[in-house]
């Protein structure tokens, strides 16, 4: 994917180092499962919109950059090792998931270890409190996204608002604040990087709609992991969310069955989704929330180093990916 | 506890209110799951620790003292929420757990959410970097603890110094963070605060291992939990390490049934500790820790506040209680 980037690579390759290289436990165990977390690479989107930004401030810090980089990075795994547990998936980047390989106990604490990771880095590399100021009312954010997904597991009454406003904590804060915290702690003004970090909401929430179209559109093992078993797990998207307000009748009878769905109940549901216009509609209004991105994109200023390209390449490769 | 110390009292209250203060969820269940779990009250000794020490520096500002006061014991009570998840625990402070109450998904979060509540306390009230820095150095040492107890549960080859280095981690970090951070928060020079952190490692050391002791002396009942539960999970503490020591014959065929353990087995284990003189040297090297503890506290400056006496009073009172 990064191959098309050679100078972003090998910043996102150190990033990596820098991650494998903050983990150190005695417990061997916890940290082998922290480390293979790690390898099995997730893509790397949120250091590299960081990275990206932090290109057009008057500061160039390379080992600052790829730092707090990898503190973003550090703070997303641990909120996918936390959500495993909730969730209880199995499967996550086609490995089995920690919780499933060493217990919750494990993974409870391997999340936290990588929570303190994050603060570690961020307090080492930050420039002042006030960028940790922020980073701590978006982990609040996202949190709060989190347990709003949660809260909403199994209603069948959401509205599109509700799935935004979910979404715009879980998903897309993170991408705020890879954006904002690149320009920031670059050195750019507090005015510029907010506009960052509004281009990384817009890009945050098309890209959780298209990861949420792409449980519909895909089979088992393309997707790494079990079709809709999120849907099986209560949790509604907005595929799903829309082809309810269509036609709610000959949805709720699979729904009803809750974690009880079979295999061919899911089928069933991913089927009536399309036939309704769920896809549909989803895929429109990720292409919308794109635009808005990649207009601002298109107005931020020209560099040697191409970085608005760049990042107009970027963001419109992802979003429009199909798998 | 506090009614002999009033002007600490009314600062710990105010911790108590900046506690529920900060904590603002949408979703309202983990909302009150939290908020109760503050409520039950814990002991807040390391509040305490840390106004006490504040009490020392050129810098008095109560809104800093008792927010960071606050922010050491909403990290305190985030690592108890996830320690319950891992030890499958029923009852904490008398009432059921979060895990027990909302299950497991719940706890994790709501645990996470105190971990960025103490972050954001922290980047708000904390004066440099540097604090922020030791802190999650802390936090690493605090969760190495944890995993370290966590990998040798079960084992019945545990050295006293396998015990001290996890006590040193899980429980007397924290004290220590405490009294180093109300020195070196309130103006007191690194030096200072580093002294007061030691004398705080003695106290959380001392106070950890009273606490295992009094495992091996009371009922459920004075507990508020199970009488050698920990024992059922496989966390054998210092006077059942000692006793394994002295004659492993007698206790091993108990230990060998693991999670198995029926009441019985468990009594009977308590009470071959007892005979095997693990209590009493428990008990001994508690009293060693406390004397060191208030050795140091007898060195430290007086003022008009009375701090030292207090110190030394509150100190010798925790470290000699029933229960």
């Amino acid at each position: 994917m990064w191959q098309d980037y050679p100078e972003l690579a090998k910043q996102l390759t150190t990033t990596l180092y820098l991650m494998e290289d903050v983990v150190k436990l005695k417990n061997k165990k916890v940290e082998h499962a922290v480390l293979e977390m790690i390898h099995a690479g997730g893509k790397l989107l949120r250091p590299a919109y960081q990275l990206l930004f932090a290109e057009f401030g008057p500061e160039q810090d390379q080992k600052k950059a790829t730092s707090l980089a990898a503190a973003i990075e550090m703070l997303h795994t641990a909120t996918l090792i936390h959500d495993d547990i909730v969730d209880d998936s199995t499967l996550r980047r086609g490995l089995p998931t920690i919780r499933s390989t060493f217990g919750n106990d494990t993974a409870v604490y391997a999340g936290d270890y990588l929570f303190i990771c994050c603060f570690k880095l961020l307090s080492d590399y930050a420039t002042s409190l006030r960028s940790l100021q922020l980073n701590s009312r978006s982990m609040e954010k996202i949190l709060d996204g989190e347990l709003g997904q949660m809260d909403d597991r199994y209603r069948t009454d959401q509205t599109i608002e509700d799935y935004l406003e979910n979404i715009s904590g879980k998903t897309a804060e993170l991408f705020s604040l890879s954006c904002f915290a690149g320009a920031f702690e670059s050195g750019s003004s507090e005015r510029f990087a907010k506009k960052a970090g509004e281009i990384g909401h817009n890009i945050g929430i098309a890209f959780q709609i298209m990861d949420d179209l792409l449980d519909y559109q895909a089979d088992a093992a393309t997707l790494g992991k079990p079709v809709l078993e999120d849907v099986r797990q209560g949790v509604y998207s907005l595929p799903l969310i829309y082809a309810l307000k269509k036609d709610p009748a000959r949805l709720l009878p699979y729904l009803e069955k809750k974690d009880q769905m079979s295999d061919a109940d899911t089928a069933a549901v991913q089927q009536l989704v399309i036939e309704l216009g769920g896809a549909a509609f989803t895929q429109d209004l990720a292409a919308d929330y794109t635009k808005k991105a990649l207009k601002d994109i298109r107005k931020l200023p020209t560099n040697e180093r191409g970085t608005k390209e760049k990042l107009e390449r970027l963001t419109s490769q992802i979003l429009t990916r199909r798998s």
